[in-house]
């Protein structure tokens, strides 16, 4: 980060207030699909996401035995007239749902205790019902992990603070194409709306949540 | 921006497709209020700011003559428990509907033209009314100008591109504290959602739309 | 419908404008899935929602002929965690996604033709990608039909209105379980969202409409 | 109610399943304006909001003594361009921000304890920011009250159902032009989608709620 532009942002307040976690967090983990995590794929094989994927494995094991709810997200399309106007040609083409680029990476996903939530957009709010199921489960905090960090994390991040959750980002749990649009957009949202941390930090509060929380209704 | 790290970028497809306008475009100004336009503000007078106020002025003289609809946005809250957790403290403190901080520019509004939208997040769509009235306008090219380019400016044109509208960004009529985190911004979103061009190539498009465009119903 | 309790509405202004077709309408149509059409659902078999399904059939021939955009959407979930708290237990132990009962009746669906939306609540609007869909086809209009008029149907009618479109409703390609709640809901949103039609009328606007409309971009 | 009509809703299951309240409640009113509530106005007057009016009163002093949150929704445009296509006339003349109809009838509202709410159309969660304020303050039952019962009442609980939230509805805390319309509407979302209660017991649970409840954050 460059110190002298930080400092203007800094000098007027940006990222003065602190968030924090709240009482009953859910993990979302955005993206981690074959075509982001398999290098068989032209968007695939980024060695970042590979790492993000590996650390969010660790941090979703400790969720889970929590209780935590633990959302799994994906993009695509149904290949028809129904895809936005994504600038990225093989999102249009390859990005369908039934198709291998929108099947979810094994290492991240539990079926018995995950919820998928296919979106078009970027964000795993726009459109979906992410929201309707945080709030049967009375969430007031989003650690959100997934893929790029630059694109559909950001965009998620953005709608998790704008419906008034807290919102936490473990940083070594997000991953993106290069590593400069990954800090870049970590920068600007730990300026506004959510809290970066280390995925130990992160993962070290999620496995200190008594085994009650989530056992009242 | 960095090639190298661009190349990787283009490599994978980003930002391969154009998008280009539409038959009718409305304009998004995000933002041009006296907190963030006005020296006397902790998060207003910044130079670029002010110099994307000037050019969205002139954008927006030829749209209204063209009788394109124009959304101006503000941010705030009623003051009280309502208000997001932002980490900025005067977003808290003062962008309040009813102080100075939320009074839109006069350089940039024209109360017997413009749609005035008030919203407590970063996005010019987060829960307000924008969508039904472009929807009543049957608009499907979204021209957005305004300031932070790496906070609402990014959130709105996020939210345009994922309601199906072409998103067309005026490079010169966005503003920010400072360059880096204008660039890159405009970088991560001329790559996936929209089309960033000239401010002299978006009013020459907007000067050459047929009077009578819209005005059937 | 009550003479006397009409009056008190229409005393009022209940009702007194209309509304009437854009240019550019899309048929949506409501649920007519296999769990309320077919007999062998708890749900399904009413004669009014068969007779409107034949009747649906008929107008989405011209629709599609017209090359009118067609919205098929259907409700469930994906039978865990994430379906809402209906008080209909079949909703909840049946209508899921890979279930017989979300299948759509083949009668009304075109799978060429028609884009396919899966919904968890009542609206077609609600927390879907309808509405990128409608907005990147410049829909102003909307001709709703489907089932059940006091459920599915009315919440898609009051979200269509919010959104900013023109609502047609053909009242005979409306089913219910019984005639008392259909006619009760066509004289609630009649009052206030949405132009109450005959089939036929629609049917004959639909034939109407030049075959270059949905040609342009 | 006819009882044949209802023993076929009862026969496929409508109404089977109850909700019950949670832990965390708010209260939402809607549209206990000037405009529905003072005889002054077209829209005005009528005994039955009166009634209910008088009842959501007590109901909401006991709300406020347990610290319950209170949303005060109203409903209107800023007079332009921006109105739906409401179909009653005076909604769209009379029901502007900053004219009488608008005002909160003073026997409902306190601004030291309660947050209002602007909306367009029927639902005070249509493109409002009621969903970030209720999901900041961990809520996860509604009680809604207000007026119409066959209009903007019946939207709003659907769409609080839709986002996941148990629904409460205290019968003659809510009104409506005339009888029929009421009944009909709290019938149809009693099959699906709220518990329909006595202003009673409603007022009993509330005030049983231990003062600590809104204490945790």
């Amino acid at each position: 980060m460059n110190e002298a532009s930080d400092q203007k942002y800094r000098g007027q307040g940006f990222g003065a207030l602190g968030i924090g976690f709240g009482v009953r967090p859910a993990v979302i983990v955005v993206d981690f699909q074959r075509g982001f995590t398999s290098a068989e794929f032209e968007l695939g094989g980024s060695p970042l996401v590979n790492a993000a994927v590996e650390r969010t494995a660790e941090l979703l094991a400790v969720a889970r035995r929590a209780g935590a709810p633990v959302i799994q997200a994906l993009v695509g399309s149904h290949g028809g007239d129904d895809a936005l106007n994504w600038k990225i040609p093989s999102v249009r083409t390859e990005f369908h749902y039934d198709k291998p680029a929108c099947e979810l990476d094994p290492r991240i996903f539990d079926p018995a205790h995950d919820v998928v939530i296919r979106k078009i957009g970027p964000s795993v709010f726009f459109q979906t019902h992410a929201i309707a199921y945080l709030v049967k489960k009375r969430i007031d905090t989003l650690v959100i992990t997934g893929c790029n960090t630059s694109g559909c994390v950001r965009a998620t991040i953005v709608d998790g603070f704008s419906y008034g959750f807290r919102v936490i980002v473990p940083e070594q749990c997000c991953g993106d194409v290069d590593t400069g649009p990954h800090s870049d957009n970590l920068r600007d949202v730990g300026r506004r709306y959510a809290d970066v941390m280390s995925a130990s930090d992160v993962i070290r509060h999620l496995a200190s949540i008594s085994p009650q929380t989530f056992k009242e209704t």
